[in-house]
């Protein structure tokens, strides 16, 4: 595989890590170890339960430079070998966003063909997408080609680029939601036809379509629970030992 | 795809979600919606920010129970379908660790001969497991085959399970900082040896190998970045409009 280190080589030509790593990007020594007590840990706990995958949103308008500063917050996810494979798609044009809200409707017909006869009719009464109401919509993508990070990490497990968004979007998940935020994640879509309607590089991962605003209303139990399709089944049976 | 709707409709008469749904899993409507402050906000982008992933550990067991709750935690993730398909599996057996210790060893030894000759002699000096001296170590599964959520979500994008099991890790890891717990996600090894090794469903998908103990230090710039082998770029190159 001579090809992966003339990859890297090349790059290192260009642009040495090393070189831009300025003592600026080092911790302030004086800096202390932050102290994360009970209360904090008490409300971090709050923040996971109340987290929400959320589909009903207000149609107001997020605050200016907030959602800028929530994918900031998203780039302190982990990334495989340092490699920030995160690509943040701000859908704002409305013909784009018609075309993917069609995507939509498309698979989201053909699984609802596919239910089983007795889950159709409570699979056809649930809200799978929040695109009419959502100020603000995201399209994630994970870049496999990026060489920042000289691919350490990922010769056996390729996929970890893929991985190290999932954490940036749930990094800017949690963040939303301790802003007051709701975020959910729409999966019932085909990849290529948002690819296709945002014009973004052929070869980027598509992760998942973000749906952002205020939620309608604030829960602690997850909406497929209280809907009546699924419910939550604890530790139980995911963990072993070997 | 007649399969479809039944593998569900079998697990349909067996375990109906909405029977299990019992009213002592949802929210007592007396319990207030938790504030989020502006303190606590502070304090979760620290959390953000001081989260590592961690290769040097203290030898130290973790206190009794400490583990089982970080994984009740884990299990407050975002689930694709509410299927909540992850699987931890708790590394104890000295031969097993033995095997994936050489199994890292040996993908290790061939990314090193990958190197470019420029990055060779640093890549070698980097530290890239936490094998020897973590007292706990769990590898993550995905479990593609559940039927829990009844394939909600994941017929165009089968992958999002695999990233139910991501934002699940990265609970565990944000939960366990904020214990003062380190953990180091492992992905140079071959996924199909630590199944082996392991004993665990061919099928499961393996998404990493966690290292998991006290930090021999804190730091708020990651490892790789303190080591001059990559450093963080920021947002300016990864958010577009469309």
């Amino acid at each position: 595989m001579k090809a992966f280190g003339e990859q890297y080589q090349q790059r290192s030509a260009r642009d040495p890590a090393t070189e831009n790593d300025a003592p600026s990007q080092r911790r302030d020594p004086r800096e202390p170890v932050p102290d994360f007590d009970t209360p904090f840990r008490a409300k971090l706990y709050d923040l996971l339960r109340w987290r929400r995958d959320v589909r009903r949103f207000k149609r107001d308008p997020l605050p200016e430079g907030l959602i800028d500063r929530l994918l900031g917050l998203a780039c302190l996810a982990p990334s495989v070998g340092l490699s920030e494979p995160w690509r943040f798609v701000l859908v704002e044009d409305p013909a784009r966003r018609a075309a993917i809200r069609t995507n939509f409707e498309t698979c989201n017909a053909e699984a609802l063909s596919m239910q089983s006869p007795d889950r159709a009719a409570l699979y056809a009464r649930l809200k799978l997408q929040g695109m009419d109401e959502a100020p603000v919509q995201i399209a994630v993508y994970a870049d496999r080609e990026t060489v920042q990070g000289y691919g350490l990490g990922r010769i056996t497990m390729p996929e970890t680029i893929d991985y190290s968004v999932v954490t940036a979007v749930h990094t800017f998940w949690l963040a939303a939601r301790a802003e007051g935020i709701g975020v959910g994640w729409v999966s019932i879509i085909d990849p290529a036809g948002v690819t296709a309607a945002l014009d973004v590089p052929q070869d980027w991962i598509f992760i998942g379509y973000l749906c952002v605003g205020y939620p309608q209303a604030e829960d602690d139990t997850p909406t497929l629970q209280r809907a009546g399709w699924e419910h939550r089944h604890g530790t139980g049976d995911v963990i072993l030992r070997r």
